[in-house]
């Protein structure tokens, strides 16, 4: 059975992908999610966006081996939705609805986790099989791929690398520690920085970028002021990049993958963030010289390296 | 084959012990590691220890299935020594030259990992097969076992676990790093932490019980101390609690295994300092009351726990 079914199931938007071996897709189809509707429905709507994939490749359910899912939320044994906050869904047996609906073998995996292994299989990680991808966002998600395989941790709990402190009693994160990962790395944090830096100093051209309206200040305009050789930002970008580092640092002594990936916006920047964080997690891994330190790269897929990832569940 | 030797290789002993079945030592035996001499003469030594203790049990080199070694450093490919601070040792062939002399597969290990694995196949972690141990010694130690078998990490380099930052910027660690977890709940940390406020509160019970004098100042000191009511001393181990469980949670975070052991002579305190931390640790986990919050247990093997693990090697 060469062809498997890849659905990345997000706050905003279902998209589903039909995936021809483990790196090709050879249909796309997307619909909205439409939260707030009762589960059975936006469960149905899957099954349904599953069935339009499969007939816009010219397949049949029967030519087709899996469905995998890529859930925002923590998934648990007989693949129930144990937890998804943006979705408001706790306890929601969605494999048993979607593999009635489908007739076909159905799994699922968190969003972070398949976006990881989509990467593994077909993206800027492919052939490494012990890599983390860090998704550089609202939060700052995780996913690890050991031996080619999603570490998914008891309770399919673990990977919550954003919740990772990296500087005991400082910001407040969103769980509710201070001091996460998350509250210094994510796009989020790097945004609220610039926020406070702009309003400290208010020549800078973090406040003319954004046309005085520091509430549409973005995560690139940051990069962008920095760039242009404005003080403010360049001093943000660096405080940024430090601590990235530091938990990217973490990772390496803890893990030593093969490989660290980042993904999310941030991640657009290329090599401009990428050379410099290269040279500061290297500086902070243990064994100096000694032990060689994990490439870093930003993630190559996009959105499409949750549908490869969820259709290549089955698989690993 | 139902017996295997186990070395734990220390920088003061080389422990060594036959292992019937994962669970028992038949016959045990120690002499002094001897560091600054020649690696080959120490490497006899080792062979020699193993023959004793076989001898010790009644049992020949064919009847033993297999040598694991502990070592207090990294190793890698092809039974390779990479590097061992404490022996002063790089890129030593340890495993070739003890197989060539025993005639039997050897393996090697971390120390670490080995009395982690030690602790799941026969002490307080048995039968649990996704299980860290953190040690708390002169540094923090980590030993990492995932589905009942040693995760090694990339360049057999993961595991690093004390060197986690916790306090971007924080105290300086013996690897360079500021803030590493090592630097704020090893015994040495403690200790550090409580001769500053005996400096403060010449008044403190910490400085009677140490009869004036400070280099005296032992970790179990401290808990002593504070155990008698004296303020500067719960202050310190307050502290020192609220550092343990921040690293703790980053790693129910990060891995969200079934159980944490704690190993080392600060693990000796058993429940007085395993309940508080417990309450902390679950309280910084991600996920709060939705998701299982692993056991925290002390490791009850002590040193049998490398030499257990060291003799599973082959067999995991």
């Amino acid at each position: 059975m060469t062809y498997h079914l890849g659905v990345d199931l997000g706050g905003t938007n279902i998209a589903v992908g039909v995936a021809q071996g483990q790196t090709r897709l050879v249909a796309k189809v997307s619909r909205p999610t439409g939260v707030g509707r009762p589960w059975e429905v936006i469960a149905d709507d899957i099954a349904a966006a599953c069935r339009q994939a499969l007939d816009q490749a010219g397949l049949t359910t029967a030519q087709c081996g899996s469905v995998g899912v890529g859930v925002p939320g923590v998934c648990g044994p007989g693949g129930q939705v144990v937890y998804a906050s943006n979705l408001c869904w706790e306890k929601i047996p969605l494999a048993q609805r979607l593999s009635a609906a489908l007739e076909l073998p159905v799994e699922l995996s968190n969003d972070a986790n398949c976006a990881a292994l989509g990467e593994v299989v077909a993206g800027a990680a492919k052939g490494i099989p012990n890599t983390v991808l860090v998704t550089l966002g609202t939060g700052v998600g995780g996913g690890i791929i050991l031996d080619g395989r999603i570490y998914q941790g008891g309770w399919q709990a673990g990977g919550e690398l954003g919740h990772m402190v990296i500087h005991a009693g400082g910001e407040l994160c969103g769980c509710g520690r201070r001091g996460c990962w998350e509250a210094y790395a994510s796009a989020t944090a790097l945004i609220r920085q610039a926020k406070r830096a702009a309003q400290a100093h208010p020549d800078s051209l973090l406040v003319t970028l954004c046309g005085g309206q520091l509430e549409g200040l973005e995560g690139r305009t940051v990069f962008d002021a920095a760039s242009q050789g404005d003080r403010t930002a360049i001093e943000v970008v660096d405080a940024y990049e430090e601590y990235l580092a530091e938990g990217l640092a973490n990772l390496v002594n803890i893990f030593r993958p093969q490989c660290i990936l980042l993904g999310g916006g941030i991640s657009h920047q290329g090599e401009a963030l990428l050379a410099p964080v290269r040279q500061l997690m290297a500086a902070r891994s243990y064994g100096g010289d000694c032990i060689p330190v994990p490439k870093l790269a930003a993630a190559t897929l996009g959105n499409d390296a949750g549908i490869l990832g969820a259709a290549a569940l089955s698989k690993v």
